[in-house]
């Protein structure tokens, strides 16, 4: 526990003994030089003891602790008063502030006595640390404030009064490097029950670099114990700058939409029925009978389309009940939705999906730049690349990205569909060949794509669909919709679906629905993928797979 | 069906018969006689016939369809080609634009025809409408044309080609009264494969005014059909206009606390564990075991708080599992969640939360002024007032609150807690008295708090939380939150919470976490209750209460 209170020695002077000695009657001589021996000694050792005394005293006054004011545990915060004192954050800190005495909150990352009379340590508020020396100094600060502060245990939030103080040179331990705070005060907010299970120094290490087997034991090891004390996880400056990120993602989906004339919408998770495609969906208890989690916001979207929204986003949680353990799936992700009604192409969509991810990539790299940097750090990786210019965004035909892969040694025969070692190989032939790590791939085979897509005007077997991909990895599936009810009940049926079992959703089309199209993005997926994290379960708060519902 | 195709009747001109007559050998004079007679006769039959047949001819010139190319249904949309001829929107029409030719996409909203050569269509997109007219002239607009459109079935959708012209008079059944379109050329891109179940017209005609009683039999049966059939009922102007309400107010939530810092969280839905109140939550089938739904995002936006994102706000579904029929229950809604790091005084937090509560209403009645006047016509309603100025937000005590409705003889006994009759009293008062929907109540009773709230300093039956209100109901409930363990632990046990059924939970605190509080906003309430929609599933896109789960 580093909540001890602070130990208050009041002063312990003993005034020394003095008698007066009492004359006695008629002694002899030799018992007079006795005696006066005896005086001449106790007279000595009355010196000794005086001085003795003396120092004693002095020693004692040395040793009142004149600071028990500055420093110690604050009672638990029940918002008692308000004294309305200003607070700084340490971002805000500069050398111009030389001489200021600052108040702030903050984390104890490291604390390091030198001695008995000086303590650093290293304070952060999310990705920006300071460095902060206490100093023994008479009336201000006691030897005891200093004892107390070296022994605060790491991750305790302190309340920190100091003076900011330039740098005579940068300090590299800290964010904020050409200033440090001489402390004044240091009281314990919260401190920890509990013993670390980490410390957010380690978390924030580099990752040991990416093996092809991504799942060897030294790693999966290491993320399990982030993920069950993910708390003290995403403090680490890296994780502070990825959720950073994932704002920002967010941001710019909605800024660039909003601009283009979309609206937000919200559509239920609890559905009547277990639908849309083959992917498995949960059950949930409800009331006397049963519901089911919505697998994407696909129908709902839709059917905002056939009542007349035009231009729709959706970001919201989506469930998939598949039983997948690897590094890209999780049971419960963000999805980035949006549908669109179109006038002439699908390729309107196309291209608008495509406009909002560069607006997404420049504007990461230009307003992210420092959380970039951060992230960087534990997870090397080349920068992420996409083609600017007037060529424009790489688009291939899925028939195209087979060829690139034929070219390059895989039998034509494994590529009716691209699965995910092939998707990989094509990432990296296509950044080799087009230096890019952001392409397209239009026109899937109908085969590969659900009942509600519409086919190829020409080649039935072809689709009006297409998948964006990051780095090899899919992070978009969207095509043009079928909003024709009679075509959509017969598409249903060559995919097993019973078009009974849909008929609200029939029925939005049978009502009149504009040709429309959209995409459905992975939030996560982008996240990772921009900044290599190499697993899904970094970019989630609190992610949420087969075999993890903790915390 | 709506999608007759267009007949072409092609020109069916006989030429007349015209037969040379031969002479016969010796007749007799009255056979002479009678010969001319007939001769006579038929010439005059034969001119009769030629005249006929030149009538005939005219007319069936008069009748050719000379106007096939500009009316019809159109192939069905597979993207076939792209002609990227520009569309221009209804709102944007103006009579500056007075004999430009232009192309657009729109329902017909209704179809008129005056005699057989004249049609009145009402074109609408969205909340916006403008009058078409389709005119017989010759080489343009045919006579089969005009009675095509006049046939066109409701709620299609078509593409018009006309020239705007500046309307002599202000069309008052239009949106877009200043211009109107002669239309050149009008297609079917999707007509109705079924019976239309009310029209958007009837739909959009203003409600009865309310009743105590709100459930009458009139009015629910009316807002079942509509919800039946959701997908009409969302295409009326009204509606239209409250969805891009709904838009607005997440748009205005987001854009107030980024510009304090906050940062967007998106937390699982899926929990381990059926915990944080006494509301019932969804229990859904994991794989092998069992998941819940999360009741709200209060446990993991604490999390974030102790993991150092210091401000964040979440904007997601949350699941009741409650068995409430009111107007103002579902068992699915969005909530509009925040939480922040507090440095003195919960009162930071309610503060702050005041702030975002006027700048959606300030920015909500500048920015949405059209979509709320649309609103108005269907749900009539005084203005939502608040007070400006000084003296700002009304802000009660419970104490006070309590008695306001003493005073106005509610029984004190019966004021333990304030129920929805004595919430809507309060509203009343509060109005009649201070001028304003708007106000907060502070210092709710620890009783009617969960166990998560910190009590006052001073009185432990009394706790550091508050309730925000509109037009007498409830829409945003919060608090200061404990963020010490041991006192979390003790308050877990009193309500009857086994604190190791919530470990995770519990030792984000005891790893440290800095003072702080927040709240929970019902973006549907808000929505109903700045419009005053009654219900609240008119502010939900496809609502979900414990009888509905479709569409």
């Amino acid at each position: 526990m580093a909540d001890s209170e602070p130990i208050q020695n009041p002063p312990t002077v003993q005034p020394a003994a003095t008698e007066g000695a009492e004359a006695p009657k008629g002694p002899s001589k030799s018992e007079l030089k006795k005696r006066a021996k005896e005086e001449e000694k106790a007279r000595k050792a009355a010196e000794k003891a005086a001085k003795q005394a003396e120092l004693d005293a002095q020693k004692a006054a040395a040793e009142v602790d004149y600071a028990t004011e500055f420093y110690g545990k604050l009672p638990l915060n029940k918002s008692q008063s308000r004294p309305r004192r200003e607070r700084v954050q340490i971002a805000a800190l500069t050398p111009s502030m030389d001489g200021q005495t600052v108040l702030l909150r903050a984390r104890v990352q490291t604390s390091r006595a030198q001695g008995s009379k000086m303590v650093f340590l290293n304070l952060r508020q999310r990705t920006d640390s300071v460095q902060a020396l206490l100093s023994v100094a008479p009336e201000k600060v006691s030897k005891q404030m200093a004892k107390w502060a070296a022994g605060l245990q790491i991750e305790s939030i302190v309340l920190a009064e100091g003076v900011v103080k330039k740098s005579p040179e940068i300090i590299k331990s800290a964010t904020v490097g050409d200033v440090e705070l001489h402390l004044t005060q240091l009281h314990l907010i919260s401190g920890l029950e509990t013993v670390l299970p980490f410390t957010v120094d380690d978390a924030n290490r580099p990752e040991p670099p990416e093996t092809e087997a991504e799942d060897v034991q030294f790693k999966r090891v290491l993320l399990d114990t982030r993920l069950n004390n993910r708390v003290v996880d995403l403090r680490t400056q890296t994780n502070q700058a990825v959720f950073k990120l994932q704002h920002g993602i967010g941001h710019l989906f909605r800024e660039y939409l909003d601009g283009k004339g979309f609206i937000e919408i919200h559509s239920p998770k609890l559905q009547g029925a277990a639908t849309e495609s083959g992917a498995s969906v949960f059950q949930v208890s409800y009331f006397k009978g049963k519901a089911f989690l919505a697998q994407s916001p696909q129908l709902a979207k839709q059917m905002a389309i056939a009542a007349d929204f035009e231009r729709v986003y959706e970001i919201g949680p989506v469930f998939r009940a598949e039983d997948s353990n690897t590094h890209r799936h999780m049971t419960e992700f963000i999805g980035l939705d949006l549908e669109m009604a179109i006038e002439e192409h699908y390729h309107e969509v196309m291209e608008l999906l495509d406009g909002l991810f560069l607006h997404m990539f420049r504007s990461l790299k230009q307003k992210y730049a420092s959380e970039i940097e951060t992230v960087r750090k534990q997870f090397p990786a080349d920068e992420f690349k996409w083609r600017e210019g007037p060529e424009g965004t790489l688009k291939l035909s899925f028939k195209e990205a087979v060829n690139i892969l034929v070219e390059d040694g895989v039998p034509r025969e494994d590529l009716d569909d691209i699965d995910t070692t092939n998707e990989k190989r094509l990432g990296r032939l296509v950044r080799a060949k087009y230096d890019t790590d952001y392409f397209i791939i239009d026109k899937f085979p109908m085969a590969l794509r659900p009942f509600y897509t519409m086919p190829d005007p020409e080649d039935p077997t072809v689709s009006n669909s297409y998948d964006f991909f990051m780095r090899g990895e899919e992070i978009l599936s969207g095509a043009q919709r079928v909003h024709d009810a009679t075509l959509l009940a017969e598409q249903m049926r060559g995919k097993g679906v019973d078009p009974a079992s849909m008929s609200s959703y029939l029925d939005a089309f049978k009502l009149g629905c504009p040709p429309h199209g959209g995409g459905g993005i992975g939030l996560e997926r982008v996240l990772m993928l921009f900044l290599k994290l190499n697993n899904i379960r970094r970019a989630s708060l609190f992610p949420r797979d087969p075999k993890r519902l903790e915390p």
